[in-house]
């Protein structure tokens, strides 16, 4: 392992709590207009639109589109789905760059800044530059460099998503490590030739979560937390 | 000026000090092949290669191409014009890599550290992205996120190469303001609507140093340092 020179993250779920921050952020939103409604269920009702609406850029039916531009889509699909007409469009537009304010797990952010003194750090989200890097002033995320959809024109899990980030930083996919909670993105990291590390997030979509649960395949690491994963780097 | 949001920082002359890195680098190399050179004078007509190089893809003669190609380029023309062939193929892509380890000016890292706290700080360079990486973990320059030639597809003084820098952070061009030691730099960019810094390098070019000496327009701001910089902007 002593050949990896960079370690290329996974952002939604692996570095930030997504759902209780954009519930939180609903639940705020609905009360202000008397609006009945399930939070949770309504951020997971966002998020289910994420992959859908990304499928139509990796298939190439649709040019390249940032994901604040799917965010605001997905909503207005949500909110007309629940009924929901009472938030105005400034009001959305805040809820859309609720993405822009997630706060990072526990470890996150102590995590980062001992693995960014001896590895480059960098997202590989799907996330665009904006909302990485507004996030990351929020939430002391130290990256090195943002990596990401919006840099390699494509989304996860193509495989190009993954070459052309490590072509970016000069480096060859061996050199690097994809770190994520979600198997699947580590299978197309390996595919691709990265190493790989899986991070334990077992609360990323609720107490009742089933999925990415353990490790489904022998990544090269398997942690519980970004120190850990320090720990086990030599950091 | 309360408006603005993000810095963005030319990087060769404004942040580090090219000429005395790579002629440094480059007296090494000839002493050790017994080279008779003037290595200021070869890091000068390196880095005079470099406006040329690029014009042939701001014309659009030539598809996109990172800068380390250009040097590679450029830097084989130069040893051709001076008669030196006793450079392997090895060293040649070493002093290349010089490039990515340039040092900042005395006040560049403290300056950045102080200007991130209340700043989105982003070099919008014409290095390529694993060059201003590498640099960046070499001579302590905290950046936010890295902009520059290859996340724009352009070279500046294009005004593509500063409209899309501002628009991958969400920003429009009077958010933003463009920090450079070059006059020509900070006249493309005001012309695109952002703000201007003028950061005074007299040495850039070496003790006799004839061009960039003084603020050539009213710039928003005119200063020696980024110390000093940081001092007027309140942080």
């Amino acid at each position: 392992m002593s050949d990896i020179k960079a370690l290329l993250f996974d952002v939604f779920g692996t570095v930030v709590d997504w759902r209780s921050c954009i519930s939180h952020e609903i639940r705020l939103l609905a009360r202000q207009h008397d609006v009945a409604c399930d939070a949770e269920q309504l951020a997971d009702e966002w998020r289910a639109q994420y992959q859908p609406a990304m499928e139509a850029i990796r298939s190439g039916q649709r040019g390249f589109t940032r994901l604040d531009i799917l965010h605001a889509e997905n909503l207005d699909h949500v909110l007309a789905a629940n009924g929901i007409t009472s938030f105005s469009a400034a009001e959305k537009a805040h809820l859309v760059k609720a993405w822009h304010r997630l706060q990072g797990w526990p470890d996150s952010s102590a995590g980062l800044y001992r693995l960014k003194q001896q590895f480059i750090i960098a997202p590989q989200s799907n996330g665009n530059i904006a909302l990485i890097v507004n996030m990351a002033k929020a939430a002391d995320l130290p990256w090195d460099v943002v990596l990401g959809a919006e840099i390699v024109q494509t989304y996860k899990p193509r495989p190009e998503a993954y070459e052309r980030a490590c072509d970016a930083l000069g480096l060859r996919p061996p050199d690097c490590m994809m770190v994520a909670a979600h198997n699947d993105d580590l299978f197309a990291a390996r595919n691709t030739g990265m190493k790989t590390a899986f991070v334990k997030r077992p609360t990323e979509h609720g107490p009742q979560q089933t999925t990415d649960l353990t490790a489904e395949s022998d990544w090269d690491f398997g942690v519980d937390s970004f120190l850990e994963l320090a720990e086990q780097l030599g950091c």
